[in-house]
């Protein structure tokens, strides 16, 4: 599975481009975020890279997940998005 | 389909289980939040509410969206999140 860090700088148009070109290569790509800045962007990201898969009949599912991270001998929770592509099921 | 509005001081576990009651009843439920912090709230919610329905062997997938809103005559974009449960497909 392929991950990709989202921070609260990245620009969504282009973690969309990057999202898109993995989930055609891997089926679940894995998004980590820390913080609702950087959550923000991924899921801004998530919305414009539905646009670009939509017209192979194709959509984007996301599931949230926790995680936890020592950063600095201090543990803190933040959110993991388990992306997954499939043909439109619902 | 069941609307939800989240804001940034809604308690993320009260959320999940108001999300999980909705999701039970209703096949879609949509989320509604305006800015970074009410998005933080409402994809910790759905965090949450995965270990609620998660026995029954349910997941819960999200697609989110944007959507335009006016206020005081400002045109401004916000996220909406499509939630959906379905047995475990993928």
């Amino acid at each position: 599975m392929e991950t990709m860090k989202v921070s609260s700088s990245s620009v969504p148009s282009k973690v969309a481009g990057a999202l898109t070109c993995l989930l055609r290569e891997h089926p679940q790509v894995t998004i980590q975020v820390i913080g609702a800045a950087s959550l923000n962007q991924a899921m801004k990201a998530i919305a414009i890279a539905r646009g670009y898969i939509a017209p192979g009949g194709q959509e984007i599912y996301c599931i949230p997940s926790f995680y936890d991270l020592t950063i600095d001998n201090q543990t803190i929770t933040s959110l993991r998005l388990n992306i997954e592509m499939h043909e439109k099921l619902f």
